[in-house]
């Protein structure tokens, strides 16, 4: 699916067109969304904007895995089971790896074949451009949009290095972690922090070797006992499935849809969207203000000396930073300390 | 031992007495970089901009552990050690939570009594106010200070919780976890990713269970192999130690002095204290640059506002926090990008 043009249509005619659930509007809106240029930005806030209230309406679903794993065979017989119970299912992705490569992941067009040519699916690959933050920035705002098209089920897949998993974890409702049946995948997933933010975890392929998979399993609930901070609503379930053979998917969306109703029974659903949104606004404000700092006259003038003085030893990583936090203040009224 | 009392000595004098090694000056001195006072902070700095080129000289040791895994005993014991090698010997320690009780690891005088008696050796519990980030910038000025004065081993001490781990490894040149022989113990330190910052693991009360010491050391050299990143000069070993019967004190010491000259052939050692101050100085920039925004008139009054907007779903995270970087904006000259 290549990027659409955004030329030649009013922003009305894309917001209706979103609106009424067109694939087409939606992803030129998206397109626009990730565009650099300072005039689509303009545009694309005034979408979002006009937009927003009617985004909120799907179930955020996070899947994480690393290569190998079967993510795409997973997100697709996923997405076929749900439009099978008549849903609209959008897939969305974080990879940052694409930021590098200028590839993504659901890039490739022969992957989800059978999903992407089914009218009820909507596939869009991850933004490729800007560090990661950007590229979530962007991948949350489509998932705002594919809601406003009314998809009921938005599924974002990401690659299993930790970061990501972070971003992701922060934009859905529920975080998936997929496994392989193999004991040594568990000390990784733990080691870059993923299984303490799963909700569920799938091993998948688990018809290779039922009995590793049963073990990996129970290896898997002792990790989550230790590692989960307790939870009054939640207990992780360790599911087993097979993508490629159909076997578990009903299993699972049951969690899915068991883990939605705790959290809404609790009143935890609302304020885990509040809380993912207030502290997306606060990591944008930290690096907005790294990149004025860095760009600051003051501060690019005194930073490279500073910089020698502090690698050499001569000044204090502390003094140094007051310096150059000080080459700011010029810009601001002078504090009254008295 | 109370903090000493500033007044009444001339700054000089207090150089003087740090470089002569005496242990009521370095006392004064540190207590001087503790204060919040605005005028004690400016001698403070001025303090440490006199001594910065005496400072360097020490082996700087982080050491790591849970309460219950006998750190004051090992480090007591290895403190007493050093010092028959005819070396002196300082304590710090980072200690979070002694920001909201008062009270510190090291603050108790019945702590590390032999220890403390020995003109060699220098005792100080952490700083008790400010954030963690306060907390660990003032030992590493304090550190700066042992040095100065003329301590050959710097000893900081942590409470295995994993923020302030992350502070001491990067304050210190070698990292020690200590853990006890006990599987569970493993996962919760990989867990809070205190494994991966280990350049030495110690297993301590070896004697208790030699057995199970044994097997724990085998499991910790799997996961260290997996969550490590491969170095080409240093591959983390895993000893076994009593303090409690002086055993293992030696082999320990023998293996922080072979990670130092495998740094040291590598060029790594330089390198990494380079890392380490720049580092360090851009996370003071980031929280500077943090409590600032926080106390802009344009963005305190536009604040209460966006929240809202933004908890209420009716203002995109990305919008508010647009807008409220565009409160600085004010404050420079208006950025040109044509």
């Amino acid at each position: 699916m290549n990027a659409p043009d955004i030329a030649g249509e009013t922003d009305r005619a894309l917001i209706d067109g979103v609106l009424a659930g067109e694939r087409r509007a939606l992803a030129k809106a998206i397109t626009l969304i990730e565009s650099t240029r300072l005039d689509h930005q303009a545009r694309a806030q005034d979408l979002l904007a006009a937009l927003l209230p009617r985004s909120g309406g799907a179930v955020r679903v996070g899947i994480s895995g690393v290569p190998g794993v079967g993510k795409s065979t997973f997100i697709e017989a996923l997405g076929l089971f749900l439009i099978d119970q008549g849903k609209r299912v959008a897939v969305l992705a974080v990879d940052p790896s694409s930021t590098i490569s200028g590839g993504s992941i659901l890039g490739d067009k022969t992957r989800m074949e059978r999903l992407s040519q089914r009218p009820e699916a909507f596939i869009r690959p991850s933004p490729s451009s800007g560090s990661l933050g950007g590229v979530a920035e962007k991948t949350r705002e489509a998932l705002l949009l594919c809601e406003a098209a009314g998809y009921e089920v938005v599924i974002v897949e990401t690659v299993g290095v930790g970061q990501s998993e972070t971003a992701v974890a922060g934009m859905t409702d529920v975080f998936v972690l997929l496994q392989l049946p193999n004991a040594g995948d568990d000390l990784q997933a733990i080691k870059k922090g993923i299984v303490e933010l799963a909700d569920i975890v799938v091993f998948n392929k688990a018809d290779i070797d039922r009995h590793a998979a049963e073990m990996a399993a129970a290896q898997m609930r002792t990790a989550l006992t230790m590692l989960r901070p307790a939870s009054a609503h939640w207990k992780p379930p360790v599911l087993k499935a097979s993508a490629a053979k159909n076997e578990g998917l009903a299993e699972f969306w049951q969690s899915v849809a068991a883990h939605r109703a705790a959290l809404e029974a609790a009143g935890a659903l609302v304020a885990k969207r509040r809380h993912q949104a207030l502290a997306w606004m606060w990591q944008l404000i930290d690096s907005g203000l790294r990149a004025r700092f860095r760009d600051h006259p003051g501060v690019r003038a005194a930073l490279p000396q500073l910089l020698d003085a502090v690698d050499g030893g001569t000044v204090t990583p502390a003094a140094a930073a007051q310096q150059l936090l000080g080459c700011l203040s010029h810009d601001y009224e002078t504090p009254n300390y008295d």
